[in-house]
């Protein structure tokens, strides 16, 4: 999974049917190269969080429907308090 | 879904029969390196929309065809005034 | 789809059976990072077109063989006269 | 399957419960662009390890969950003294 | 299929059962960005020689093993004398 910041959200009117079921948030890669990206929201991420981003088939399967059309997702929240590198 | 800028379409009279249900776009990535390439569009996107693309199996599931042999699809349309960044 | 250029092809006499099937040809990344990588051709590509290729499963599908262990197809040819970011 | 070294660990109390199966850990690919991302742990790795990690639905099979939302596992840890170049 | 060179093999006892089945080689890209990385040879390939790797679930499917953990496999092997680039 990418850790990623929820950095804001998408308004798409537009688009597939199955895409209505989740918040897409836009959320930028920590470390890597920064890339900025969209993402369905499956457990209820806010801006500034943390998050953890499946990507593929895994997203499809978070997103709970076997059709979607989805390519990533937000699978997870970090702790607050929690930094990169923490061990455990 | 990449967050990506619709630039123009690609003409291939030559394709897999499958390629033929759908456009093909140019779409150049926005954010992350600004890579272009070509996406079966799903959803009526028009050249210098912002678009949000899939790509991988979800773009299959997109087509509708499960046989299908394309690896990036156009399944949303960003609403005009809406900027990366934005917060909801 | 990456779009690529088809820039020579390569003899691999030993290989996985079913990569027999297609002739696998070398192809370079126009736009992006002109990253250089093999391609089964299934619509009979030559070298110096501009050319469609898809990958990951979209790959193993355009080959028609579900055993198939190839990860990039070239699906389309380019028409003559086709250029980067030309509009409809 | 990406060689990279273990540097940490993640707690993320709000996840999808599949992801509650393995441990969580931050890993950092040796060669490449040296990127950081989380991989589930199947097999026991330790923080400072060099490990194996798999991506995709490699990585779902590899939590033994058919209807895991992960995309990337830890499938190996090399020996001690191993280190990336050495031939046998 | 990426294009790459052997340049060694790794050793790791842990690993998840289905890794046994094959050598697990060090393999650099060759053109790209010279990642190195694992892949599992089922083709009988040797250090120093250029090799085709396929990725994803290609690389499983080239395992012959439906629960494989393998996201790359060498596919096949330049033959002596092969550059990139050369025509046919």
């Amino acid at each position: 999974m990418k850790l990623c910041e929820v950095v804001g959200s998408v308004v798409a009117t537009i688009k597939r049917p199955d895409l209505r079921a989740h918040r897409l948030l836009l959320v930028r890669e920590i470390g890597g190269n920064r890339a900025t990206f969209v993402a369905a929201d499956v457990v209820g991420a806010g801006e500034g969080q943390q998050v953890l981003v499946s990507q593929g088939t895994a997203a499809r399967v978070a997103t709970g429907d076997p059709s979607s059309s989805c390519d990533a997702a937000i699978v997870g929240i970090l702790d607050d308090g929690e930094a990169i590198g923490d061990g455990t």
